[in-house]
């Protein structure tokens, strides 16, 4: 970090199905930019502050028909539109980078591609409340249905109403991710979040050593 | 009502700033309605289902700006989708007479033309949810806001995020309601809310007979 010249905040999310490994791959970069001496701050979505936490609540308890796609796609929103203001924003303000587990490709994917909302609506949704401030690079990890499945059949909790919906609902989110990296090359990477734990680490710290340079991890 | 000819569902909704008397006058249009041989259902925003109660719950707890703009207009829109599917257009399927304490209006009038979100966001929000499903009739009750504010200040609770907001905003509000009917002419009907309760009551349902003489009060 060169003295004199202002920090500029840097927003990278990670997106992908479940038992793709997020949670892990998350803390190690965050790790790695720590030590190339920037502040992190960790986040995720439905969440990421205190007002977005409480729709999260809502949102990801009860049965799988709780909400109706409209419904659930303007709560995600709301709760999106919470944390770009209370969290994300400030923290990119100060300088820091900010590392979101998902971000608003979740619900292009899930509700809008591969769910019943269609993808007009949810990109309605999404000029209202994020258009101009999306993430710098958004890593997509990226794995076969049936392995993702088995990682994440491992995890349990009130928190399931994304992972009742079977197979097929998970093969057209897969495809729905790798849809969205088709049409943002800029801003999104396809990571291969098969094989060994470290193998994707170096895969993700490579891409994003050449994504944003300007980390210097 | 006659035999043998399929009843089609009336919704009629009531707008207006605090202690319009709102209140009291749905349950005597209700009791008339309800007299004429037709089922009434009540109801209110934001809320009237089960899942937009518990937004409701999270919307109007804590301090006046717990939520910005965009965030409480999704937050609503949400709770409206919800209630739209769960509640009015069930009823009005089975050829009920819908009576809502409030709806959409509101949120253009609070949010959108007095507030700081600005009419265009709140119309976005409209088309995606409501458009379509727009009452047969609303009424708005109208009055100083001087006598509405001594009316509402008997009462007190925590859901007084939108009571605290001040005497300048409660004028921009009426003024706003009154900007709407004059848009919606065929819709909506501003009654005078000042004076005895029994004289709004008789304004009321003259001006129900006049625009919905299918009910028969």
């Amino acid at each position: 970090m060169s003295v004199g010249k202002p920090l500029r905040g840097i927003f990278i999310s990670f997106e992908g199905g479940d038992g793709s490994g997020k949670t892990t791959q998350i803390q190690r970069l965050a790790d790695a930019v720590r030590t190339a001496g920037r502040e992190v701050v960790l986040t995720r979505e439905p969440g990421g502050s205190e007002g977005a936490e409480a729709i999260r609540g809502l949102l990801l308890e009860g049965d799988a028909d709780r909400w109706s796609p409209i419904t659930e796609a303007l709560m995600m929103y709301a709760a999106r539109a919470d944390h770009l203001e209370r969290t994300i924003t400030p923290a990119l303000e100060r300088g820091a980078v900010v590392i979101s587990d998902r971000f608003a490709d979740s619900t292009m994917a899930y509700q809008g591609l591969a769910g019943a909302l269609g993808e007009a609506r949810v990109n309605s949704l999404h000029d209202l409340v994020v258009k101009g401030n999306e993430p710098d690079l958004t890593i997509i990890l990226d794995l076969p249905i049936e392995v993702g499945l088995n990682r994440a059949g491992a995890r349990s909790g009130k928190e399931q109403r994304f992972e009742s919906k079977g197979t097929d609902f998970q093969k057209r989110v897969r495809g729905a991710f790798l849809e969205i990296a088709k049409r943002n090359p800029k801003r999104c990477v396809v990571v291969d979040a098969s094989g060994d734990m470290d193998s994707v680490t170096q895969r993700i710290l490579a891409e994003t050593k050449n994504r944003l340079p300007v980390i210097d991890i």
